[in-house]
């Protein structure tokens, strides 16, 4: 065993025995791709599995944050213990992330037994997914009984990340003008649960209808995602919401159903995985100098970009 | 020359002669990346980079399609070409795209010089944005004066897409509550110009307030985006619109601007185009059952997701 392996077994079983300064270490490293972060998630691998996991999303300003919160403190109540990866939309300007993950740590803080995570939507080219998958596997490994992730949905890096998830909550809220439709084309076929939220508002009734009608459109399976109203702020339809995610808990017990899921999951992520790792095999055999001196040469006509690929890839595979 | 070429050459002879019918013929192939579409675009790069391409973003509802028709009118009464290419969120349940393609075509139909294509959000994973890159060099070569890209403006995939052009429009809309920040997140930096639409509804005054708001707390360049109020519908502002256009094609006519911008975009788009082409040989080397089954295997935790990865990127450089 070498020494970095070892180093990485000791800081699995500490991670395992639910120590929260390991695990944000571990998570850190691993969002960073720190060298051993492969070693770590390998050896974690067999340990994951057992925690179910939630995907919420929705519009931003739908109460993602606030309803995520309730649910986690139902959860709590109930002696299961919660991870939330928070994905929020950054900005050079707003930092929104940053701030938003400090006043939600100050107030569950002294609860071990929820753990937030925030991470930003900003970054390299189709990290964001592979990241959250891999902080939820290290979550999943060392014992949270749950996994909520919630993210901004809408475009197709979201879907991407929802698509992590064992479930799929989708929250609307009313009011959003005739918009409903177009805002949750892609979003719509992924929901087992429909959330709408701010439903002490007017229109709540209006966006149930076109749910509703949506639906009645679709192909109908054995399971039809119900349609649960809530008021994050005040709790209210919180519990309801446990219970119907208690509800697809049981259907996804039915023989091959959750494996089927997962199974279809991890297709996918191994497709974004495989190209996450060619990607970072280019970078290396084309470096950043040498990248933008060839885009420039294209932007002058100099050179076409299809041969400069096609010349590139081939100096990819003979690496 | 083989045989290919010179058939590929004689397509690109005609479609650069403005035939509207060949010009649909080479989107389709290039966008479905037919046998001979990469030879189609070598050849046709060296005639590429005379249109000027100007992205236009804006959340679902904010009047894209109305506005880049208006754009498109005020264009042709200069006398100017038009590629319009529209993204549209496409949906299982409401096949959103083909509809609304159909009714614009309708009106467009009997002037040659507006060229409409539709595209899809969904479909292979990172491949939107090469397509719409590639759409947009034929239209750019086969001599378009503009190339106009709308699309929803959320969303890394998004941001992606609009990076391609030489301009970036953001369209707001007011009553968008108090999400206004959260929604800009990501695109608010690439703004070269602000639309608020719809400005004769209440509370255009307070989303142009926010939009200095942010620009203040911005570094600033030379250029500070103006913001233009219009009422897509009726064409108010319109003109004004096309006016603040035409000042940032004399800004970007500075010595190195153009190039610089078009160089900084070739370097992301080479990256896009190299992960996309190694995925595609990624997916040659692992066909769809063996993924499938190795999916499964994974979800049963007969092995771990980061060995596979490893041996198959071992697989695609040995092959």
């Amino acid at each position: 065993m070498s020494r970095i392996s070892e180093h990485v077994s000791l800081a699995s079983d500490q991670l395992r025995s639910g120590d929260t300064r390991a695990l944000s270490r571990a998570i850190s490293a691993v969002e960073n791709q720190a060298p051993g972060s492969v070693e770590l998630l390998k050896e974690l691998f067999p340990y994951s599995g057992r925690a179910l996991t939630i995907g919420i999303t929705g519009s931003p300003g739908a109460g993602k944050s606030t309803l995520v919160d309730q649910l986690a403190r139902q959860y709590r109540r109930e002696n299961r213990t919660i991870g939330i990866i928070a994905i929020d939309p950054t900005s050079a300007f707003s930092g929104g992330a940053i701030l938003g993950d400090r006043i939600r740590m100050q107030e569950h803080f002294s609860d071990p037994g929820i753990y937030i995570r925030s991470m930003a939507t900003r970054g390299a080219l189709g990290g964001l997914a592979r990241a959250t998958a891999n902080v939820s596997l290290v979550l999943d490994a060392c014992g949270r009984d749950l996994v909520l992730i919630e993210t901004v949905g809408v475009g197709q890096d979201e879907v991407d990340i929802i698509r992590l998830a064992d479930m799929t909550v989708v929250m609307l809220v009313p009011g959003m003008g005739d918009d409903v439709q177009s805002i949750k084309a892609g979003i719509m076929e992924i929901a087992d649960i429909f959330v709408i939220n701010k439903s002490d508002h007017e229109g709540a009734e209006r966006v149930e209808r076109e749910i509703r009608a949506l639906q009645s459109l679709a192909a109908r399976g054995e399971w039809i995602p119900p349609v649960v109203k809530t008021t994050a702020t005040s709790g209210a339809g919180v519990s309801e919401l446990r219970a119907v995610i208690g509800d697809f808990e049981t259907h996804l017990q039915k023989p091959g159903l959750l494996l089927d899921r997962r199974a279809r999951n991890w297709e996918l992520r191994l497709i974004e995985m495989l190209r996450d790792n060619l990607l970072d095999k280019a970078r290396e055999v084309i470096p950043e100098p040498e990248l933008a001196r060839l885009a420039r040469e294209i932007a002058q006509h100099l050179r076409d970009p299809y041969s400069v690929i096609e010349q590139v890839t081939e100096k990819v595979s003979r690496s």
